[in-house]
Formats: C-alpha cells, structure tokens, sequence
C-alpha cells in the first residue's frame, strides 16, 4: 500500500479538459460544435424560464410560499431565478447542496432529509455562518438527539416534523400519539418550526384526478398535524406540503404555508408520462455523438450510456416505456414523430434502433452526428455532469457550476 | 440571465467539507466513526486484492496479456495496482481518463469506445504527452475519418477494428466485406495496430456452461476476423478480447494476444448472480446511516439513495432480485443470513423492509446506526462519488481520487 502519490498529481490537467471555469470557453458556440464535448447535459433556457415561472405562479395562486427544492439542478444560477429572492427559501437533499447555497447567499432552507445525529455538528456549523438552516425528523429519539446535541453544544437547530400523508416513505402519521411525543421531547435548543411533508405517491397517480385527490390528501394529512400539535399548545409557524404533481394540479391548499418542488423546473419523461407536462416543457437533455451504427439491425450507437443519462427506468411502469430517453435532432425536437427512443445502453454507449418503417434512415446519421436525449428523470440525470451547459437557439449563453456528493 | 457571480465564489468550502485532498484526514478513523461522512464509497482492501490477482492469475494461465478495464474504478492507486506495469497496459471508457491516466503516468492504454471524428483532436492531443493511446472504430466511414484527420494533421494514431462476436453492440462481424474494406481505409498516420472484441452477451448467461461457450464464441471470433486480415496481407499485432465473466470461465485464448476485464476488480451482485463472484468477493460496498423507520411497515429509512447507489437494477432479471442492494452490517456482513434488501430508493434516501420471520427487529437498529449496502452493479455506483475510502480491518486506510465526466 502506498498512500503517497496518490493526490500529488490531482490537477485540472488531470482531472479533464474543462473544470466549470475553464468550460466558460464554450459560452457562444453552437451545440453543433465539434468544441462542445459529447455526452453534455443542455438546459433550454427558455423552457427553464416558463417552467420556473409556472411554478412560481401555482404558488402565487394557492396563496401559499414557493420553497422550491434545488436538488434537481443544484445550480446557484438556477436557484437564484427559481427562488422568491436570493435569500430563499429554498430546500435541500444534502449537506453539501446547504453548504453551497449557503456560501452563495441562500439564508432559508430546509434540509428535507431526516437527519442522523452525526450530521448535526456540519448543520451547525452552516447554521454558525447566519443561515437559517432547518432540519426535519420523525421520531422521539431523533428529537432527544437534537436536543441532546443543543444542549451539549448550547446552540439553536429548528425542526420540522415530517408528516407522512400517503406510507410513500418516512414520517408521522398525522394522527398518531408519537406527533405529539416528538414536539414534546423537542426540548432547549431544538425548537418546533413546523411540519412537513412530501406527497410521494402522486408519483404513481394514473391520472390527473388521481393526482389532485392526492394533493388534496397531502393538504388535509398535513393540516391535520399541525392542528393537533396547535390543539396541544404549540406553535406551528410552517405548513409546508410538496411535490411537482401536487404543486401542478392542486385545488387549495388551505391552512398550508408553502410549498416545494424540485423537477418542475426541468421536467422529464416521467412527468411527460405523469400528464405533468408536455415534452416540450422539458428543458434537460444530454447531447450525443453517432459513434457507430449496425446496419443489420437498423441501430446507431451513441457516445452517451448510462452514465450519462443514469439507470433510471422510471417509465418502464408508465403508460409509455422510453426506455433511457427519447432520441431528438441536435436542435431538440424529436426525430420520427416521438418514435425513436435510446432503447438500450452500457457504461458509454446508447443503443437506438430505427423502425422498420420509419422515415429515417441510418444514412440519415452521418458519423458525428449530434443529438439530443431527453431524460426519463431529470435529477438523477443532471447529477454527474461536471457543468451544465445553458442554451438558447443551439447556442450555449451559460456554463453554470452545480454542487455533487454528500459531505 | 446573469451570467456574472456563476462561478465567482467556487471554492473547495463552497463545494463541501472534503475534497480528495482534505479527505484524507478521514485515514486512521473506523467506518463507525461519526466524522466518516454517509453515503461514503468503501473499498475492502483485501478482496480487492484478492480480486486483481485472481484476474492477473487468469491471463497469465490463459497465457495473453492482462489489459484491465479501468473504468470500474477510475483510480490510478487501483490501477498501479491492477496493471501488470506502472505504464499499462490498460482499458478507458473516456478521453476523461485517458487523460488522466496518462498524466499518472500510464502509457499503453486503447480508448475502447467507438471514436467520434470530433474527438480526434483531444485523443492527438494526449497522444503528443508521449502516451501510446490507441482508439478503436468499426466501419470504412470512421476509417477514413481517422485517417483523413491523421492526413491533415501530420500525426499518427493507431487504429483496432471492433469485431462483433456475439450481436451484443458495436463492432464487424469477423466475416463481413467490410472488415477488409476499413483496414484499406486505415491510410497515412492511421495504422492497423489490431482487432478487439467485447463479448458483451456473456452478461447474460445463465450458467457456467454457457460463459464458457461465449468465452469460446468471443475467442473464435476474433482469431477468425485476425486471420482473414492477415489473410488479405494485414499485420495484426494486437487480437484483444474481454469482459469478467470470459476472462473467469475461458478455457482457452489460442490466437489471442490480450484481455481485457474491468468489473472483476470489485465484484456486484450482477456478477454474484452471474456465478462469477461469490458475495464475499465484492469489494465495493456504500456505507449509509438508518435516519428513520416505519413501524407499522416494519421498514429502516437510509440516508442513501439512487444518487449513492445508482439506479441499476440489473439483478431484476437475475436468479434473485437484489433490489438497490444487499443490507449487510457496518464490517460488511449481510444481515439476517442475506435475507434483507434495499427494497426501495429515493434520491437520497433508502427503504428497507425487514422481513415478518427475521431474526432482527426495528429496535436493533437505533437511529444513526451504520450499515453496508453491496450494489448490483459496482461502476455506476462507485463513478458519483467524490472520493472512495479504502478499508482495512473496518479502518480507513487510504483516500482515493478518481476522474470523472467526460471532456
């Protein structure tokens, strides 16, 4: 084992061609351009821009603050178009999206995932540099373990309690006797901001009905803990309920105070599919380089595998499998009425087959050429990609950074 | 649209608390230890030893050349390691690590996707480092570009054909026209430097026998395409194969000069399934945090999701479903005898349901608890992370960098 050597040489020489900095030489070219590498992750500026401000206007309509998660892009640049003001409120999946933000001049958010009690020294110390970091838990025990930790340590953490409205995944059922019993063990520093939850099941819905009678359910579930915890004494500041389903098709959201969401700003196939949004609301795609084609089976091969479009099969359950992605022409709009899609991939190649009766042919896809994939999840997606590259009309207007990892 | 202040304040605190670099102080600490930040990538020191002397073993019984695929780990610790001499040879999946290993000093490497015209400048570019970085391509037209671009540029790059041997991407089938049409193309600064295939199909065997014959598949294949080449007046000094489940099973690599093999590096569950690895060959593991649970579910909320663990879910075709995962404790033993699952995954977090019979209760697991999760498929789920920790004994023992992206 040697442990020398092993960093000595890490350098942006090393590690790639372009870092986000160097990468701002690709602002003015075309995505036609053999500079722009393959596979790059594209945002539509002008989707982003109608997308963010549909959300912000379904906020405005149910008369409720937008708490937008910025977990799908995890760009500063985005949250400060997505947000109400530069200063939040936002919300988070990860320390490292908190610690980002917040050295970027967000001062409200909320870390949406429940904490673990080793995390609570890094959320103080984010806490310590004047952001108004909020935590959430579900159980007695986590809330003896941030008061606990308030106490030793003397300092202030407010929580939420999660709320779970439909067994998607964590939380307190809003009727069960632990509600109360975590407010209770909230004690010294750990102080009640609220409730939350997250309607994750309208994930799942098989219609638009579906998804409002979720929405409904989240409202109504959440609204419900935070009556009872009223009705026990205690102040609930935040009511905060989200997801982009219910965001979209919610009737009222009485007795809510916000609301998140997080890939309405890109949208996906799997929203697509959901009756979310059209495909042309979807801003996020990678571009791609023909490698390759196998004229026996019709198919071309493409420089993007699932790496760079992720494993995520989401649309496999749907009402349309696209397999890894719908196949677009460098400009973004679908080739073959919507009929191409990537159908399989490995580690760095995209496999598409044209159909037999299709208007394309592979002569129609000279080596080189470029197109692009729109995502069946555009979170997962985005993640891995060292920058995202904004465009409008075929030319990139911005390289914007985003933050990655967990700690 | 500001494009000013977007990477104004990008600093290693902006970006997060440990970097490569400073992740180093993680070394000498125990998974347990609440300053090893969850989800974390965890490398077993010892199997992975085991592992890369088990594939070097193989080539040299076989009696070819050992080229690894490093895209599995994409560390150049792992790869000295690994690689039969400091200088190669070695397998990358991106110009990313090419670059990257070649600035670590590696110097025989074949870049082993496809090439794309546009890419012919980074690869001349790396190639003048005095890097012997060989690309492959598969018809006349991308022949031709090379060697159009080897023309103009007064530069040589050397050139394998990809043979197809099993219908499984990419490649020419061994007996085709145009095989010997694309080594004629291969003119001026693009040489000939050999054939390599990829029996990709082997993945999907369903019994030993059945490897062993897509061993023998792959094998013929190449040595047939090598000698209607040398038939025709060709040299064909590199006839290379590869993929983990062929490199173990391969009874034979008569004409063959090289392998090549990557996953069998770490080991997955995929592989496990396969019959290639046994569960305590995998060297890869995610160590994650229990953040909550669910009573009436029976179920252990995780603070790792799809993000740390990828959305493979390849082991759902296989003999035993694995779901995100195999919940082993925090020394990497799987729990209840291997029964339990990451069933489910968000972005950030896990779900795992105990099973009715188990031996384990909820209340075995308190809150900040840690845990293992062996992934389905090692490549994808090790690529996101910043840095991975190797482990000796439950301690860490090294921090190591790996490239990522694709520029």
């Amino acid at each position: 084992m040697n442990n020398c050597g092993a960093l000595a040489i890490l350098s942006p020489e090393s590690l790639g061609k372009f870092a986000p900095d160097t990468a701002q030489s690709l602002i003015g070219l075309s995505v036609n351009d053999p500079r722009v590498p393959t596979p790059s992750f594209l945002i539509e500026d002008e989707k982003l821009e109608k997308n963010l401000e549909r959300a912000r206007t379904r906020a405005r309509e149910l008369g409720v603050a937008f708490r937008p998660h910025l977990k799908t892009h995890k760009s500063i640049v985005i949250a400060r178009r997505q947000m109400t003001s530069p200063e939040g409120p936002a919300t988070v999946s990860t320390l490292s999206e908190a610690r980002y933000f917040a050295a970027n001049g967000v001062k409200d958010m909320i870390y949406a995932v429940g904490i673990a009690p080793q995390k609570l020294a890094e959320v103080a110390r984010i806490r310590a540099l004047g952001v108004d970091l909020k935590i959430i838990l579900d159980s007695v025990e986590a809330a003896k373990a941030v008061s606990d930790f308030c106490r030793e340590h003397g300092t202030e953490i407010p929580v939420l309690l999660e709320i779970d409205v439909d067994g998607h995944r964590s939380g307190l059922a809003p009727e069960c006797d632990e509600l109360l019993q975590a407010a209770k063990a909230l004690q010294d520093g750990a102080g009640l901001a609220g409730v939350l939850t997250h309607a994750g099941d309208s994930y799942e819905c098989k219609s638009i009905e579906a998804i409002i009678a979720a929405a409904e359910g989240e409202r109504a579930g959440i609204v419900k803990a935070a009556g009872r915890l009223r009705a026990a004494g205690f102040e609930v500041p935040i009511v905060s309920v989200g997801s982009s389903p219910t965001l979209m098709h919610s009737k009222s959201e009485s007795g809510v105070t916000e609301i998140r969401a997080g890939v309405c700003a890109f949208f996906d196939l799997f929203m697509t599919n959901l009756g979310v949004s059209k495909k042309e609301d979807i801003a996020g795609s990678v571009l791609a380089t023909v490698i390759g084609r196998q004229t026996t089976k019709n198919q071309l091969i493409l420089d993007s595998g699932f790496l760079a479009l992720s494993r995520d099969r989401g649309t496999a359950r749907q009402k349309r499998d696209y397999g890894y992605g719908l196949v677009c022409d460098a400009a973004g709009e679908p080739l073959d009425d919507g009929r191409i899609i990537l159908a399989g991939t490995n580690q760095e190649h995209g496999i598409l087959t044209l159909p037999g009766d299709s208007s394309l042919k592979l002569e129609d896809f000279p080596l080189g050429t470029r197109l692009r994939i729109l995502p069946n999840h555009a979170c997962p997606t985005a993640a891995p990609y060292k920058y995202m590259l904004l465009v409008r009309n075929g030319i990139i207007i911005d390289v914007l950074e985003h933050v990655r990892g967990w700690d």
